[in-house]
Parts: structure tokens; sequence; C-alpha cells
């Protein structure tokens, strides 16, 4: 059984500010390889057509250029190339994708994957993924919990029941974001898992599933795809059609709600969501000037950077704007980006 | 008795690097006051004429057009602007001064003054110049002694000893920067004050000093003078005469050996030299975001800063080049340019 991965890529996130903007979000910097993210993502479900077939994206419209010029850079084809004249969450992508999987490659399991998230170990994730199929294939629209290295706060966390398929467990409960002691406990219990916004089902059962919990979102999403025109070597979805569109999370949308939601728990793949610059690793460009100074991060699409005598910072440069954060308040940066809506600097966002 | 101020811009400092370049030194910022040093320093030495002539200019060749445009912003007519063609330190500087006062302005005392210091009171600043005219009349050469706000180690002290004319002293010593504990005990004993590079005599007195002291410096410096050629509004000093000029300071040529050194002791007008970020001070523009931090420097000819949770810290920005310091480590910037010239990043400097 094929497995087509379709890759969300159209986040706009100015969490990593001063870097990541509008025009060029984190899925598009190389925060953790000589590659961007979205780079990684494409290559990392692709298997020489074993397993995986050709991907589908599914992006943002200001960013159709940006992602045809990176995929040219690393030699990789895809099935096709889906713009969104909105933003509008992602239960209207997973109907999309979950419509366009049912019509372009009939009787493949779709596999929805962020494009902004960072794996270490490709090969132990993808067979991760294929581990879903046969939950998949039963109709269970299965998630993957990623093994918690830590209590972290900032993350939904799934709850896993009774098994259902090989390695294949209901879900008993989504956690919301929790509170330091609840994280802890979740640890310390097991059974617990972070939510990493992955999911693996066959297109006709998340079909049936948006006809049953979130019809209008199914229409919107089908008419869309119906009056899509071409542009470029992409196709824009219909406005009217998808700016009809609810915009929820597939989570709240059909996660939340359904009977059939499964986890494939304790993936161990070296996931990271590099949420904010805390996540961020790895040594100074050597272009860089550290006189006296520990436990520095710089990162910077031109300016060289030269720090004096400093600890724990994150320093983040480009041409109009600089971000110096500590290390540990790295999400602060959230209060900058705000705050820069606020006095209407468009040109920083 | 008139006072002809000489403004010796010649200074290609990089000590406030990143903002600082070969291309715009410091005296051409904006670190004190709305207006550059240059600027600042042209208009303190400006009193319509009553005790001060019109200022001439000596600076490096590559900073013409800059001085002209800085000086038209202000509103201020210069006597003369003489160009170096190459820098060859205050000894040559003062030479020029000299031979150009006798010649232009005969009878007045010449006023040597770098233009990249920041006073806090100009107007007790002027009286302490005055001050000591009588003392230059009489063929001293004057320095000003600044009173030492604290046991600074990074500037030169001068000893004062009797008295030679009204308000002005025989110097007994001039002391090479201190260590902490002989700072603390100039202090605490008194009758010691930090050399602040400014000079005051009648320019027959200096020409025969150099005459009997550095013969080849006053030839070389009539020489550069008398074949300077037009360059726009300025005259650019003969690049062969000047070229073999030794390279030395006045302190070192004249100062330390003529018998007629003098100084008018506890100058207190607010003298700094900013002779780092550490002594730049002022509130960051409000342009910039500031997000649970305290005393940070922020200096920046563009782009927005974002500082979050740091403290003691000086950021400067540039579209190019980016300088995160420890705030009482801002002397340390000198390692990076260091750094830059060994890397051959011609580019920054």
């Amino acid at each position: 059984m094929k497995i087509q991965p379709v890759i969300m890529s159209g986040g706009s996130g100015a969490r990593l500010w001063p870097l990541s903007r509008r025009a060029r979000p984190k899925q598009f910097l190389s925060l953790a390889t000589q590659r961007t993210l979205f780079q990684d993502t494409v290559l990392r479900l692709s298997d020489g057509g074993d397993k995986f077939s050709a991907p589908l994206i599914i992006a943002g419209k200001d960013h159709a250029s940006l992602i045809e010029e990176q995929l040219v850079k690393i030699g990789v084809s895809v099935a096709d190339i889906i713009l969104e004249p909105c933003a509008r969450n992602t239960a209207a992508v997973a109907a999309v994708a979950a419509l366009w999987t049912a019509k372009n490659n009939p009787g493949a399991l779709t596999f929805l994957s962020p494009a902004d998230h960072h794996i270490a170990d490709n090969k132990k994730f993808r067979n991760a993924v294929i581990s879903g199929a046969e939950a998949a294939a039963k109709g269970f629209i299965v998630t993957f919990g990623i093994k918690p290295a830590h209590p972290h706060t900032g993350y939904g966390y799934i709850q896993s029941g009774d098994k259902v398929a090989t390695g294949a467990f209901r879900i008993d409960a989504f956690k919301e974001k929790p509170d330091a002691e609840t994280a802890r406990y979740y640890l310390s219990e097991g059974g617990y898992f972070w939510n990493g916004g992955l999911f693996l089902f066959s297109a006709e059962a998340m079909i049936e599933e948006f006809a049953r919990l979130n019809p209008e979102i199914l229409t919107a999403a089908k008419n869309a795809l119906d009056y899509a025109k071409a542009a470029g070597k992409a196709r824009l979805l219909d406005e009217d059609a998808f700016a009809a569109c609810p915009s929820i999370s597939v989570d709240y949308a059909i996660m939340e709600k359904t009977a059939n939601a499964a986890v494939i728990p304790d993936v161990d793949a070296g996931w990271s969501d590099i949420g904010s610059w805390s996540e961020v690793t790895g040594d100074a460009d050597a272009a860089h000037l550290i006189h006296d100074s520990r436990n520095v991060l710089i990162r910077s699409d031109g300016p060289v950077v030269g720090a004096v005598g400093v600890e724990n910072l994150i320093i983040v440069a480009t041409g109009d704007a600089v971000l110096v954060a500590r290390r540990d308040q790295a999400q602060e940066v959230r209060a900058l980006v705000e705050e820069l809506k606020k006095r209407g600097r468009e040109d920083l966002l």
C-alpha cells in the first residue's frame, strides 16, 4: 500500500523573527541542516517510490516561487503544488489532501506532515509512518505520538489507550498544553505523548469523517479544488470557495470528535517543531566573531556578528532587524512581533 | 589676543565599531548629542569671533566631502580645510597648525583640539581655553588637565608643578596609562590630571620648539603646506612631502622634551573622549523593542533591534555588522576589529 505524502507549508510563523518573515516563514529557513526545513521534509518523505509516492505540496500562494526554487535545488519532482489563496488552518488542508489523494492516487494512504519540523533520524521516522499503515487501512485516523524528551509545557499531549492494530492504539484523550506539574505527571505516569501534528489516514475514511462531522469544510474544499486555476506549475484553489471554509484545526474539527482516532506511540526519531530560537542549536558560523563569550547562538542572513563578553544569548541578525534574547526566553519574541504589528511595521513582519 | 582653533579630524578610529568605520570614523557619528562630535567640536570653538577665530580643519583626505556636508548642516564657515594625504599622527598636525596660524592669523594663539571628544559644558570649556592664553603668550605650550572623575587606567596623566602664570602650572611629568593601584594613588594624592590631548600655544613658540627638537617634522610640514594643491574647497597637503614626516605624537615629539610645557589643571567641563561604547550613554531610540530587559544601550544606523530578557549589554546594529557586548567590556571591540583585519574583511572596517 502506497503512502501519499502531503506537505503542509501554509505556515506564516514569525516565531523565529527576525529571520522568519511573512515572505519567508520558518519552513524556508535553514535552521537544523544546510537545507531548509521544507527541503528536509520533502527529502524525508522521498524513498525513491518504494513506499512513498511523490509528494503533494499545499502552501500559501505568496510562496509559490520560493517553493519551486527550493525544489529545484534538491532535484525532487513533486506530484502537485496546491496554493491556498488565504490561510484556513489545518482542517481545510486535511480535506483538500484527502480529496486530492482519492482522485489522483486512489488507494493510497494520505500522510499529512507540517513542512517546518525537524527530524534527526529520517529512516526511523519513515518506518514509524509505515508502521501506521495497518491501522490507517482499517479506517483509523492515525496520529504519531512523539516520545516526550522532557515535561514540555508548550505541546499538547496524546493519551493512548487500547491496541487497535500492530503498534497502534486508540486515543483516549487529547490533552491541552499542560502546566509544569501536569506535564511531569504525564511523563512519570507514561502513556502520554507529544502531539506532533502528523496524520496518516485513508482518504475515503477522512472524507467520510468530514462528511459526518464538518460537511461545510468538505464542501468548501471540494469547490476550491474543482474551481482551482493554473498558476505556473502550481494550482491556485478557488478563492471564494476556500475563503468560505471555517478556519479550524484538524485536531479540533476531526480528531477530538471521531471514534476512529489512533496513535502510533513513542516515536523516537529526534523530533522538534523548532517552536522558538531556544530550540535551534548549532555553532556560530565561522564568519562571526566571538570574543570571551559562552553559549551564544548566532544566526544571520548576512550581517557579521561580533560578540564580546556575553553568555547564554541568542543573536539573530538581518539587514533590517536584529534580535538579542536570553537563550531561555526566546519564546518571548512573540511579544516583539505583536508590538511590531501594533506599530504598523509591516516592513518587518 | 585671538585664538585660532585647529580641529584635528584625522582619526580613523574603529573603537566604536561597527558604527565607526574607516569611511565614517567616530568624529562623524552622533554619539552624545543630535549632532556629530565633529559638529559639536566646531560649534564649541565658535563664539561669533569674540575670542575665537574661524576654525582651521585638518582631516584625512577621504573625509573631505563628509566634512563639507557636516559644516553646511550647522552653517559654520571655516577658515580653511587642510587634507592629509596620509595619516602622520599629531606632531605633524601640530607643525602644520603652527605654520598655518603664523602665516594666516599672525599673532593669534593656536588651540589644537581633537574632533572626536565630547564636552558637556562648552562655555566652561572655552573659558578654560581662554585662561591658558597668558601662559601661552609667555611662550609656554599649554595643555589642559582634565579633572579625573575616577581612577581611569585608559588615559595618560599629567602631573602639575610650580605656577608659571595665572592658573597655569609647569608640567612635572607625563605619566603613561597607569595600573589601577597607581591610578588610585594619583587621585588620592592630587595634582594629577587626565591628559585630554588639547594644546594652546603661540605659533612662533611651537615652530621654535619643532626647529630645536624635531626639525625634520617642521621641514616636512612646511614643504607639505607650500606644495599643497587645491582640492575643491579644501587644500591637499603635498603627498611626497607629508609622507616624509615621522609619524609620532606631539606629546612624544615636543611635550615630553620641551622645558616650556604647562598645564591648566582641573578642567571640569564634562570631558569624555568616548573611547569605547562603555562611555556612550543615553536611552534606546523608541524605534527599538525592549522586552523585560535592563541597562541596555542600543545604537543603530538602520536595523530595528529587539531585546528580550537581557541586561548590561551594548547592542550596535548596522546593515552589515552587529556588535553585542557586555557593557563593561566594550573596549574589547578592538579585538574584533583586529580579527577582521586579519581576515581581510576590509568591507567591514
